[in-house]
């Protein structure tokens, strides 16, 4: 059995008084088990044979070569009965911060030279040496990127690395890490906005989210279109208004304690009267807590404030929807909100939205009306990309320069969606006449894209072509953008912008290519130049 | 839109000199991204209702009200096709350190200050300093637990949570988020672990998994029966051995630079003449591949040094190994390991097996030889539990303090399996005369159950019951244990007694519970007198 014996020795040493000088200069305390996931977290985030390949380069004195990787996912996320159309790029923001405060530290590289067989260790004296003396390890990094928040689709470079070899591949694991789940969720996020037809999604799923990743899960769910967070502490991170109702507990607790709903209501509005939002499924959510909430409101408006709705978080929620909609505009609160959750996702509101729309007339509702007064608390199924929790993303060697030319770095395998396209490539994305996105092209870095028709080839299937003539095109734009030279380029981490970028694609592409079922496919085209280049298989 | 217009004022601040002066102590370079981590992850790492329940407790007069909370989980993972018998607990430890950090720093409460409508703020500067003096917040609370490592079953109360009221409650979101995921993965890693059959598994999903919360899934990983993991920085947290081969990046530099795979492999060879295991599959496994390294091989056996093996990372991959295999034995090296990767989980493993069983003989290979020399690479699947990426956990309140008398809390909910069983209980699993586990079972905290016989209630299904006579009973084993009584009760992180602890009860329990497809049920009941506390519905 691999574990060891002892207990690791940094793990429980406490930084009480240096968390004290912390707090003075910052304002919050370092928390104590900072230190544990430091250790976990800094530049041992990564796979060991991130650093014994780093000590080979090192040693076959190749480290510092110049080299050039590609970022990609292969697939879009299917979720089983549907796959998406496209993906929501995120997570640089959060790789770009952690490449910032990248060093081997010394407890680092204490760790890593008890690693291996004492007599023959796996990482010599030296390299250790060395790897302890890199202050500025990615400083000679440049890191192109298409940006936050654009809808990017397979087997285009998402990220180009160039740099030093060793370098390039001690950023693998960290750089996937950072936007593979990301990007996951934002996508997500941004089918769920979707289906809610413009109404507000807030982001409920920290309790059930994959622990500290769940700070990511929001940042990356809010560039994908939530409105909100409850995450109080991402919320402040982020810039966002933290959002929430009340917990059953609270109406439980008075309940048990000799009142009732009632009284719990009544607790709640006296202490938030200008956000009374009442949870009414705790009991019953027809026989008294609507009822209860509606007598809520009522005392609210004799005071002179405005209730501000009531949550459903279980049973038919379309149906309470309808009924709850009745009763809260009979009792003359046309306007107050209906907080939907529990379990929500883009089909479950995609499903809701169509029962209220066929039970509403029943019972003498506007489906309209009701559907403009709806908020979505979407959870669990939204921080975990129910369905499809992994996005396949990959980072490849494509090129190394040899004596001052670029060489391209082929792998085969025995699959052949696993298969590298070499060399430096350009990536763009065509527009047509009307301004429709048509397409994203690879080509050769040189090769010149703006003045002659393009024959543009299925990267996957031989035998599938077309030409796209330049008076079919009304815009070539290229999509990687400079966001690490060395050091961050600056607005690396504006959320709003990814925000509206996300906005600004999505209108720009086929409409088709939203749709949650059988979305139209935007087409991934290598120039003929680039086609060439391609192994023989 | 609720995207505020500033950034967040303390993100970017740079913990320099502070880090230098932590590093000179602990060893280890603080990361600057940790500042913003920590205003995450520390006393905010919560739902905002949370605070806003905390908030109207104090004003009630009910903080300091004694309370009783459950966790527990409504049902075992469902992947789709087939569903989980049991899951093994998993996440205490690392709740209990985040526990052991909180406290709400002042830059906390000055955030909190500027929640909500400015002229009405959502929170009081009354009750901010009364959460400011919380100098030690979970100093009176007490936690009992289902120990990590155990296997667990929907329904029990493997958490239970007894303090003040508003303390309770400030716990939720973290106790859920620290308990769900982890448990989850724990489980995914079991199954995993069962369906190699004794043959090591190597975790290697760092790159996909969810950010931050790799960490944890690792530890759970390893809990569940993951042998290692490839991430340094938490094999070394763990008290683990890493584990890893080499890079495709490796092998295809060397190529572009105009070498070839088996100078890359020789390279490899010289570097690590000890931990040789070379990936094979950049061009072509069996022309290339394998060749290459049985030349090397025989290489490092004349320099009197053990190869150590070979990795297969795609195509067919039980067919690759049964070639590989056949190739291998007859270069005279029957013993390497074969390392298998790519897209693994519990049916690939059980298919590649199966495969193997089949096609050995063909190629005159000894099926149960060349299992012995496996080895399982599982990565994304396992850490992002694929097929069902959640579990729903939940925290519930069930009974309150009145007047020194405990009084159960109810909920009863539109969805009978959301409602909640009120009140103090035990909590134990009985076992039959052969020592097999035969059922958990809830009782009333004061019932003795140790001399009567049971009649044993499903909590489900009000018309099922049975009766189980002392005579039958062999143990009646009470499952919860103390973790935290204001403070952690030492050996709460150990990482050994939870590995040990699952095999323990996966060979205690019935052997079909085990199974990965349509598993023998393992009971959980309420007795009489618990089943005559529930709400009639």
């Amino acid at each position: 059995m691999a574990v060891a014996e002892n207990a690791p020795i940094f793990a429980r040493s406490s930084p009480q008084p240096l968390a004290v000088l912390f707090e003075r200069r910052f304002g919050y305390r370092l928390q104590m088990d900072s230190v544990t996931r430091n250790l976990a977290e800094g530049a041992l985030f990564t796979d060991l044979y991130q650093l014994t390949m780093v000590q080979l380069y090192w040693q076959e004195g190749i480290a510092l070569t110049p080299a050039r990787f590609e970022h990609s996912f292969r697939t879009n996320p299917d979720y089983g009965t549907h796959q998406a159309g496209y993906c929501i790029n995120a997570g640089m923001a959060d790789l770009i911060d952690w490449m910032n405060a990248f060093r081997f530290s010394q407890g680092d590289l204490e760790y890593l030279a008890t690693l291996g067989n004492p007599e023959a260790p796996t990482f010599g004296t030296e390299f250790l040496g060395w790897l302890g003396s890199l202050e500025d390890a990615f400083g000679e990094l440049t890191i192109t990127a298409i940006p936050e928040g654009r809808a990017v689709f397979p087997g285009v470079p998402l990220t180009v690395v160039e740099g030093p070899l060793a370098m390039c591949q001690l950023l693998e694991t960290a750089l996937l890490n950072h936007l593979c789940y990301p990007t996951l969720i934002a996508t997500k996020a941004s089918r769920i906005a979707d289906s809610a037809r413009g109404r507000p999604t807030f982001e409920f799923g920290l309790r059930r989210g994959p622990q500290f990743g769940a700070t990511a899960g929001v940042r990356a769910a809010i560039i994908g279109g939530a409105t909100s967070t409850s995450f109080v502490g991402a919320a402040q991170v982020l810039g966002v208004s933290p959002a929430g109702t009340h917990a059953h507990a609270m109406v439980q607790a008075i309940d048990a304690l000799g009142g009732d709903e009632l009284e719990a209501f009544r607790a709640y509005a006296k202490v938030y009267p200008e956000e009374t939002l009442l949870l009414v499924d705790t009991f019953s959510t027809l026989k008294s807590g609507v009822p209860n909430a509606i007598t809520v409101f009522d005392e609210l408006k004799e005071q002179g404030h405005t209730p501000v709705g009531i949550r459903l978080d279980s049973g038919d929620l379309a149906h309470l929807a309808v009924r709850s909609s009745a009763l809260l505009t009979a009792a003359g609160f046309p306007d107050v909100s209906i907080v939907l959750s529990g379990g929500l996702a883009e089909f479950p509101i995609w499903q809701i939205l169509t029962q209220i729309e066929q039970e509403a007339p029943e019972y003498g509702v506007d489906a309209d009306q009701l559907i403009d007064r709806l908020i979505f608390g979407v959870g669990t199924k939204l921080l975990t990309s129910e369905g499809a929790p992994s996005l396949d993303g990959v980072y490849k060697l494509v090129a190394v320069q040899q004596d001052g030319e670029w060489k391209p770095a082929y792998k085969i395998s025995e699959n052949p969606a696993k298969r590298v396209i070499p060399g430096h490539k350009q990536v763009v994305r065509i527009y047509d006449q009307s301004g429709r996105a048509v397409a994203d092209v690879l080509a050769v870095d040189e090769e010149d894209i703006s003045t002659k028709d393009l024959k543009l080839r299925n990267p996957k299937q031989a035998s599938v072509s077309r030409v796209v003539g330049q008076e079919e095109i009304s815009e070539i734009e290229p999509l990687l953008e400079t966001v690490w030279n060395g050091s961050p380029v600056p607005g690396y981490d504006d959320i709003d912008a990814a925000r509206a970028r996300r906005l600004e694609d999505l209108d720009r592409l086929h409409p088709g290519v939203r749709r949650l079922v059988r979305p139209h496919v935007h087409h991934v085209s290598l120039t003929e130049d680039l086609w060439n280049l391609l192994p023989i298989e």
